[in-house]
């Protein structure tokens, strides 16, 4: 069972967070909530347990990591250096690296969107860490292990191309039949 | 500022409580996370902590109830006679009841759905239980005072009905464009 780990810093985005740990928990990944602490409040006062923290985390044990959007949650990501450490190796390894929203400011961080298609949330913050990476304004961009969306109305597009990239793409596609029920 | 109770009961569906309230916050409602008990785990393994417990609600102090699926979630609303009158008084005065995926079966159980029309997730045992209400297989549905919406892919449209029937509806078609960037 493939393991991903999802990064939970104070003020996630929930949606952005909950949508994916519950459709990649309904395809049998094996999904981790990894929270600064283990209680975790997000961006608009949920608080939630995490399963472990960030900082017992090892690249080594993992398939996956998602960071959800959200603010402070994408910023308090960026300047956690365990969560650089983490993405670089994850990166290095050819492991999958994935980032919604604000999020993918802690990839730039982490120095490996040089030249990279990427999305994310169209705002000033975000598109001047981008600059040197392929902002391609797309709902869900992938570029090699990396995968980025747009923002919280994306989440479950998001969600599936990562379960499709984790090899559970014909899955993921008739788990979204049954879940929005569009005949 | 609307006072919005969402009821949680073990085994609820994340991204269908997740979704209505992140978005009704960010809409300025006031949203009450009212559950069985102040910690409660979603059908997902999400374990997240309501703001108040179901049984100290008071139907006079509230505009709105809505009531996520899941399972058990929404058996657990169903045999819970506090969510039962809750229901009950809410509907008598008036004010909105809202149920989405399996969670009609509680509105059922309150005797409130006699003739209405209403949606909810295809399953046998919802549409037996509807089986004296006007089921219209629709995404969202609303009848009077009672919105129904049909599983967690509907959950935006679910938030945006409940946000339009509370005087919303401009700002929740502007705050939906924002989350999709659809452009």
């Amino acid at each position: 069972m493939k393991k991903i780990a999802i990064l939970l810093e104070n003020g996630f985005e929930e949606i952005e967070a909950i949508i994916p740990i519950d459709v990649l928990r309904r395809l049998d990944f094996d999904i981790v909530l990894a929270g600064k602490n283990i209680k975790i409040t997000g961006a608009h006062n949920i608080n939630i347990d995490a399963d472990c923290l960030i900082d017992e985390l090892n690249a080594d044990n993992l398939d996956a990591i998602i960071l959800p959007g959200g603010l402070p949650g994408s910023t308090n990501l960026r300047d956690n250096p365990k969560v650089i450490s983490l993405v670089s190796e994850m990166h290095k390894a050819g492991k999958l690296v994935s980032a919604i929203c604000a999020a993918p400011i802690a990839l730039q961080k982490a120095d490996i969107m040089k030249n990279k298609k990427c999305t994310g949330y169209p705002m000033p913050m975000l598109k001047d860490a981008l600059k040197d990476a392929d902002y391609t304004a797309e709902r869900v961009e992938t570029d090699g292990n990396i995968i980025t969306a747009k923002g919280p109305g994306a989440s479950f597009e998001f969600a599936v191309a990562i379960a499709s990239y984790l090899g559970k793409k014909p899955q993921a596609h008739t788990l979204m039949k049954n879940m929005f029920q569009k005949i």
